[in-house]
């Protein structure tokens, strides 16, 4: 990208390095957007064919010599680990290249392209559920004006919730989501193993899990705390506790967990 | 309750003993379906009434002396460690007693009535949320056939997900939900905390904790988990535990939810 403004209406050209979760998703998104992705590379052909055969516009490749050099945008959503040796294999010179990673640093694109961003939308996706993307934050950070201001406008194509952050913020972000999604998640999923070691239907839990949620959308989590360890209910601790006795791992996260919870309610006990 | 079967259509004489967030929300749905609670009793005076006004027909006491000894059914909606002496001082001998403590055998309150039942609603309650009963499970159990008819009737009055379960089985819906609900609900609380001290908005995590909830009613947690633990990605694991090197707890915390997850997605590597 050189000094041109993209207009909001012009389909702006974006390849996208990557197709998993978040690739996929992001590139339904832009396709129905109007700014349908023109290329997908990704490390396997196969998984480069089969993203961009659900988007209009695209070709597939593996190879970094075939690359695109006209894009406005090359959105590299690849894995934390890959991120840095694909951006140092990318021959391309023009647009704007944005990494989509919660913990990574700006800095790590610009001693490859000086018009580097970041564009990281918090959610957690799965290949086979389609999210509301509208709803979904997306922050971003630009080495230069202009180069944020071309991804204000794709994520404001695409999100009603598009801030400008630090890496530094971000990296926070990342943080708290790892708390909030995919801890929570494996709560959920140590959950699922007690109901089926015990004959009961995982759904039993469905809508609880959705009330627990429901309900910090509207109040603050500290405010909604319920249950034994809220209460200091050293009985039915104990007794959960002695239920856990056979696995030491979960008997080890329960007694942490609710340590935790029992500091924060009770430090004056 | 002698031989008598009660009709649905009939109202069923409901005293209610407590007067929490659980004995609130019971006590409005009961009074919607048809069964509007006749007596209130709480410790405090003040509690039973508060209570008893929001109910059409309900009087309020906070002396076991004057409990009404013709109903059908007691509902004890007390804490778990008040469960047993409340039991104990209660003056009435006809009727069904039920507790409604997820972790308390059915056995606690047979010594004292032998009519005795559970009736578990499985949710998360707080005094300024109204809950959508109808699709609360409630999990029931009675000391013979006649108790758990009218459990059954009084639950069906409110709730389409009414199932009959064993103490034993009880217990682990009880702690399967301590995992799902309150330590899910502590990990939002940690995610807000370390937005709050890093100047972001708590409200970022919402569309996250929304999608990580809605996820596991369509599919098992185990498949939707994602993130760096899920990954084994030692890099971004390491960079969390360098940010909570100044609380330690939170530190323990990640690392001990880190590796359990670790555990249960690469045992064989």
């Amino acid at each position: 990208m050189t000094d041109s403004i993209v207009k909001s209406d012009t389909p702006i050209r974006i390849v996208l390095i990557g197709s998993g979760n978040l690739a996929t998703q992001t590139a339904l998104a832009l396709s129905e957007a109007g700014h349908p992705p023109v290329q997908v590379w990704s490390r396997r052909q196969a998984n480069a064919e089969q993203l961009a055969t659900m988007l209009p516009q695209a070709t597939a490749t593996d190879n970094m010599g075939e690359l695109l050099c006209d894009a406005d945008l090359y959105l590299l959503a690849v894995s934390d680990h890959a991120l840095a040796s694909v951006a140092a294999s990318m021959p391309v010179t023009q647009g704007v290249w944005a990494h989509t990673a919660g913990s990574i640093p700006l800095s790590v694109l610009v001693p490859h392209h000086a018009a580097a961003g970041v564009f990281y939308p918090l959610q957690t996706f799965s290949r086979e559920r389609r999210v509301d993307y509208m709803s979904i934050p997306i922050y971003i950070e630009g080495s230069n004006e202009t180069v944020t201001t071309l991804l204000e406008t794709v994520g404001q194509s695409i999100s009603r919730e598009v801030h400008r952050t630090t890496s530094e913020q971000r990296l926070y972000l990342h943080l708290a989501a790892v708390w909030a999604c995919n801890f929570t998640n494996h709560l959920y999923a140590l959950s699922e193993q007690l109901l089926q070691e015990h004959g009961l239907p995982r759904q039993a839990l469905a809508p609880l899990i959705a009330e627990t949620a429901a309900k910090v959308q509207t109040m603050s989590a500290q405010e909604a705390q319920t249950g034994p360890a809220k209460r200091n209910d050293t009985n039915v601790l104990q007794k959960h506790l002695d239920l856990l006795a056979d696995h030491p791992d979960r008997l080890e996260l329960y007694r942490a967990l609710s340590d935790s919870i029992i500091r924060m309610y009770h430090q004056e006990d």
